[in-house]
């Protein structure tokens, strides 16, 4: 297929600066754009790309002035990230759709699923369940008994639900995920013998969730641990029994959030960051990336850092004294010298 | 089902405080009791919920007394997170139980299986395994040749045993979890080009070991890998080749233990700890979440945190003097000051 | 099989101090070594098991001296770890191997494979697929469309490979590895709804490329995710898309690396790493366990620790002055009063 920049300006409504028949094939990383590809430009760190590409069209922010001439088309919209991401999302749209069920699947009889099923080779659906239209279930996921799974969420390969978890509409499940799994409950006894605390609860995933690959969740010990609409966690994230994380908030790899946890909406965590058990985190929280908490964090918007994290910029003015400890202590040892020397005199 | 107070009393040797002949129906987290709940007190994080719940029965501890009037009725136990956990144990043990093999399963014929074995939908058991009585393999598992598995031993959705490892008896390995792939080893050429080691050992798990999903656990490059008796491991945890861990410690998510580590029995770390290799630890020993250990750690049931790991007492006044690092400075500063003044008079 | 000392060291081009006739029957740790086992020393820690082992070899370092008096026959080699790697890879060459396609696997018609494919029980290749010769894909693997895989390369149970993904020879991909997921990527709009970035790219991995169990590594949004020549990646590690990681370069467990860093050739990173997105780092940089990294690493060979990481010996002298900052403080207290005193005089 190939698009001419007015035709590519139009469907985003974006104002064109050059040649509007110039025609694009692909779209390409701007430090990768060569004839007959379509950039953008919006971490200003990749601007250079913007003044030397061979791109045929590059897509800018409005309120973005180019500091130096460029060989490009450009195409200025409101938002340069949106708009890639609505014109890979057309690209994507267009992509055949797998559907049907696999002679090699199993579905129990006592499960209902709605029109346009897609379960793939070596997938499994255990008893009782309910599955929503355009559901897409790719090879080897296993389902456990009584789960329901909503309207157009796809779960890739090798993906395993636990029985009883509810999974909204719109939800992406990607490959290795593991969702209501037992929660880490032990009761010592007096020969720190650990007995095992049943894990009967559940996991919901609300609408518009995506999960990243191998990513743990799981279940309550009692009620449901529950991840609320539109939260987004990137890949080997651990989400322990009976946490709730609210409406938006995203979480970057390896992250791990403890039993009981409670997380506001609007979040933003680094990756590796890790959560105590039985904490409270208000809305709009940002945590730096590897940063541990252990109280609860009361201040909606803070922006924290460190273990235990504090301040994110206090913890940054910190580890440039940390640094620096050295030449601190050698000052301390000269002002105590001087002083010695100040007393004998 | 429905039980009177004094039966759960009875059940647990418990005491009864108020209506005996009241009934539950369910078992609930305090903050989340409605009539007709059981709920438990234990932490005491979740005091206030006692005096609010509307739960018909709250376990408490004995040696626990209500600060104010309660309106349920509760039951006094010795210990409270035990009593939950026995009552969550007779709740799951009436639960309908996986029995036979389904007819897409696979064992080779020179693998035997006790009685009562479970083999879910495409699970795979390769040559010449033995597998105990009442053993539960879920869909989607992989059991290599030469594989031993204990009896009651239950292996959940898509967990991978690879060839030679041996599983004792009432294990739990949850969904996800690798046993037995490749150790990291490697020998770097004159080019540093790594010439791999062949990984030629094994795992062995015994008795009473519980895996958490995603958990990886390397085999030996010669001998075995060995996780002691009543060892607990939360998710996504890394266990390196040749690493033994000793009985009942407990080991939280996103751990990663390197190669040949030797750990003591009943120790306990936290999340996203990091042990280096070839590094001993000694019985009892807790370790903060996150922190990090490059040495020996000699001193049974030492209590440590930070990167490198130390004392958790010193490390938490070495942290508080850390954030006031620009307030120590500018004390120096002003000493410096001070002191030129001086010497200027 | 049986080997004399002799045949040993001619196999290994080394030399017999001791007994050439003694024989030995399998390959031991040196701390397990007994009468018949062959064991190496290389790391300088296990020396004494040399003076007091009852193997019948030890094979050392040609440029190693015993301290003490050995009861073994020992075998001086230029390089002890090597001449183990080439001893176990000899035992692991006469292992049977596995061939053939189950015939409860599925492979679509439109793909095709070289000589010797092994294709495990439950295993899946999509359409369109290219297998080169000697491919080994075991149970339960998910070969997505259009995937290629060079000759030699194993990948062992359950590993899942998305669509578009190119794998090259000699490869090992362990059980549970995720290659070609999504990449995290997502344009906030005005609400904080989170829009999919469709990541329309694949993952590249060049030859003799080896991923440890449960690692995830993200298709690129655009262009390729590109693992080069030799890279040995551990387990549970995360690797972002449009990343780059230079040849030989290697890996410890559980290390994340965020989208479109560019890792340079022969590094080596310590387990649980964490690398900040769009980030360069030079070759031959080599990171401590646990830095976090947060800026370009520019110069070529640099050691760093710490989060953020800066020079691994300053870090150390840091962190020493950080577990005595009380005592530091408490200095700069009593330089103050004596300040204060002397004011007053």
């Amino acid at each position: 297929m190939e698009f001419t920049a007015k035709a590519v300006a139009e469907f985003l409504k974006g104002e064109v600066v050059g040649d509007p028949e110039i025609k694009v094939n692909k779209v390409s990383k701007i430090e990768e754009g060569t004839e007959g590809s379509l950039c953008f430009l919006s971490n200003p760190k990749y601007e250079e790309y913007l003044y030397t590409s061979e791109a045929s069209i590059i897509i800018i922010n409005k309120d973005f002035t180019p500091a130096k001439k460029t060989n490009c088309t450009l195409i200025r919209v409101e938002d340069s990230y949106q708009a890639i991401a609505a014109l890979l999302q057309l690209q994507e749209s267009v992509k055949p759709v797998k559907i049907g069920k696999h002679p090699q699947s199993w579905m129990e009889e006592s499960s209902e699923a709605g029109d346009e099923l897609y379960l793939g080779a070596f997938a499994y659906v255990g008893e009782d369940c309910k599955l929503g239209n355009k559901v897409k279930i790719y090879p080897q996921v296993f389902v456990g008994d009584n789960v329901e799974i909503g309207d157009n969420t796809v779960i890739f390969p090798g993906a395993k639900i636990y029985p009883g978890c509810k999974i909204g509409k719109d939800c992406i499940i990607h490959a290795g995920v593991i969702i209501g799994s037992d929660g880490f409950g032990f009761a010592p006894d007096a020969e720190n013998d650990y007995k095992k605390i049943p894990q009967t609860g559940n996991v919901i995933l609300e609408d518009r969730v995506e999960v990243g690959s191998n990513t743990t969740i799981d279940r309550a010990t009692m009620g449901s641990t529950l991840i609320k609409k539109g939260v987004k966690l990137d890949n080997l994230i651990q989400v322990g029994h009976n946490v709730t994380i609210g409406e938006n908030t995203v979480m970057a790899a390896q992250t791990a959030i403890a039993g009981s946890v409670k997380i506001g909406r609007d979040c933003m965590f680094g990756g590796q960051v890790g959560i105590a058990g039985h904490i409270e985190i208000a809305d709009k929280v940002k945590m730096a990336a590897k940063s541990g908490v252990a109280k609860d964090i009361k201040k909606k918007g803070a922006v924290l850092m460190g273990g235990p994290a504090f301040d994110f910029m206090d913890y940054q003015k910190s580890y440039v004294y940390f640094k620096n400890l050295p030449r601190l202590a050698d000052r301390i040892t000269r002002l105590e010298k001087s002083m010695n020397n100040q007393k004998k005199e």
